[in-house]
């Protein structure tokens, strides 16, 4: 058992078959964007199904011997692009065959993003970019309360004036972040509620002093964020740690000194 | 006297408590919430009226409690978060019964704000949000005289041309916010008026420029406050300053050190 | 002579007359916006006129108090502010009575400005503003080139086309102007187009690519020239430069310490 | 041989010339900016057309010389801006008398592009702009991906509903790369396509949300580059290391004094 495990990772690790996999999701991708060529597709149908079935099964397989190769098998589970990368294989299996077929093409399309847990430094790249997000965490929460009663107040005030942006509770909100990337927030949202609610662009003017307050200071975290990480990685703090040491490292050193010299004065008396 | 504060303190400040408001505030956003939406609402009414008065009336005596727990009175109503609650609570009996419907069921979702006085980590979010605005008072000022001239100006220019974007002075400057976001500002707010005024582009392409440079200086202006802020509460300033102290203490000692050799020059001879 | 100057010094810079100013200009800015009310100047036209005088009449012998005390009368026009009151005021008298009513009536809006040459923490900030420009130049110098190329290639691409956006030269810089910020650059101005020269999206993404890379790092450069402003003032390079000051004056003390032991050691033998 | 290299060197790097050329090209692009104005160029057709074959012989002499005073005349092409040159000058002469005209009046407008290859301070400034580009690479890369798997998405979900902004993959990266302008990405894009497929609101806004955070990474990228550029070029990092050089060489010298003494101390025994 431990000696399938053992040539399992050799194998699956190397290079050679690291490159395989990459020109896989290449061809992958390249067919699924050939495919929305309506033409081209009708003509060879048949092809497209096979390949798509052969890479499929090669990622299965990959997958597989990543798998036993894990020393615990859970520990496969432990790295998120591995859950990733084992569900958009899996559902492939899964939905084959069914009724949904824009949902499995969709599902196809997704394992394109298989691109990123196999090249390392794109990984690495996500991995820091996800990462920003939990210290993002209360201002986001802020931007959901700030969401939320403005859809509420957008709704009671503009339901009958302008049903399809402001209709229900959940048309409000997606017409709040339509207005939050500042897109036609005037000319097309609130001038022709005006019409009718002279008034009603205390609400507007408002929630995007609000809104784009509070998205800046968003943005500026993600900036902040991103500095504190460049320092760290690079020189900064250490090397004025390693300043410190340098000079306590001095003090003791003439601390020494001073004890020779005096010494030295009482055995000269 | 003292001990009903004492129990007042006790009972309120609880992590139970607040735990126990938090859900109530939480209930009520999702009630006014479920209110948007007309045919539920018709059908329950006197429910969510019930609910809305239970929520109210706890609210109420929730602040009661906070009011009579602090040491002096007054010193209640120092914290803006207090006063803050205090209003919206209070406003919810004022206007109890009165015709202004919308104006009751807006101050109801305002309640929703509470989350903010109630979380700690939003409420110094927030705080630290509004303390970034004392320090952008001039740069608001510059904005607010360049919008005064800008839409005195723009209402003088163009008052014949579009009475809806430039008709009065508050027209203007409503047109001008919008501008300033970029919104439509040429498609919509300029070409038009080109037709009419051929030199017409001088003025808006004038305030887009001034307008952006001093909104990018007060954006920059965030940006910087912020990063200064993240300086002062980690290491920055702190540290170089220790180290500053650490080198002028070495220069003592070497002093020391040289008074301690002289004398012992002195006494050899 | 002097005696004249000394007084008018003394009494133009006092508190008192430059609050006197400030408030003078308040007034002024709102007359002149009370003024766009077509009505309610129609019916005191007399009395608006006559309060414009008063002020016009009151700035220039503040102006000309100013002149009299500068010390050599030409340093008075050495600042900038100064000369531009002097304009502002001297083109009041200039154009009155001339048939240009609409450039009488901006001047007299642009005399708003003067708000910022007289507080003086506004004076400041706009000098810092504007001291930025400079540092900016090269970067200006890439955009104005970018700009006439693509002004120049648009106009003869698509001047048949659409002649209202790309008829002549300023035509399509101003265009340009409207694609840099973004408004509008697909829906209004590239998918038009599209429909009779498909290729053309060649020009409008590289423009859209190349502008906002360009204007990103402009804005990068206000940002960056900011924080060094920041640097400067407060502690920063200043800071460093002081602990490097201390640590050679450490070095030059060692040194004399050491003379003193050889010279010791030398006495001793 | 080497007596004309050295010639052509000492003559083709004096400012007189290299200002003769920057007048040539700007003359040159005044000429072309001329030229747009169909009435002007009809009339002087061929004065336009002798100017240009003028400064195009000129610069094609200019950059003769430029390469015979290059060492090994390979060393010429080793500088991108030289590359840039020849081919901007050499294409001249290759489409001359070709049917197409607009090709060759666009390669003159590029022309002007040499401002940049020949004021040093702006080819430095985008040097330092290209410089940024490669250390950017990896969220191009993922940008692309982001890109393309929308793309084929899009394309297969909205491709019925409407062909001309989700028609083809091309079709639909250019919506996509509009929408990350934001512009018109609700208004123009989403809101049609809501009326017929109602959760179509997931793909755009997963899209925005995604695009913009990857395209904020990306800015956020180039700032710190720059400041990173400033720092190493300033100050910061050399100073540090200044400073720490400083302080072993004092904590060598402390060494050295313990040694004295200690010798000092023996000798006396």
């Amino acid at each position: 058992m431990n000696n399938i495990r053992d040539k399992a990772h050799r194998y699956v690790y190397t290079p050679a078959f690291q490159n395989f996999i990459i020109t896989l999701i290449i061809i992958n991708a390249i067919l699924i964007g050939v495919e929305t060529y309506g033409d081209l597709y009708a003509r060879y149908t048949e092809w497209f199904l096979l390949a798509d079935q052969i890479i499929l099964w090669i990622f299965a397989i990959e997958i597989g011997m990543k798998l036993v190769a894990a020393q615990p098998t859970k520990s496969f589970f432990s790295d998120g692009w591995n859950v990733f990368d084992f569900i958009i294989v899996a559902a492939g299996f899964v939905f084959v065959g069914s009724a949904f077929v824009t949902v499995l093409r969709i599902l196809r399309v997704l394992r394109v993003f298989r691109t990123i847990s196999v090249i390392p430094s794109l990984r690495k790249l996500v991995n820091a970019l996800l990462l920003t997000l939990p210290s993002l965490g209360t201002i986001l929460l802020l931007l959901f309360i700030v969401f939320y009663i403005f859809s509420v107040i957008g709704t009671i005030l503009f339901k009958d004036i302008n049903a399809e942006y402001f209709g229900t509770l959940q048309d409000t909100a997606l017409t709040l972040f339509q207005m939050i990337t500042l897109e036609s927030w005037a000319s097309g949202v609130m001038r022709p509620i005006l019409v009718e609610a002279p008034w009603g662009w205390v609400y507007f003017v408002t929630f995007i002093l609000i809104g784009t307050f509070v998205v800046l200071n968003l943005f500026v975290g993600v900036i902040v964020n991103n500095f504190e990480k460049v320092d760290e990685l690079e020189n900064g703090g250490a090397n004025e740690d390693l300043l410190k040491n340098e000079v306590s490292e001095l003090r003791r050193e003439i601390q020494e000194l001073k004890d020779i010299i005096k010494e030295n004065q009482h055995s000269n008396k």
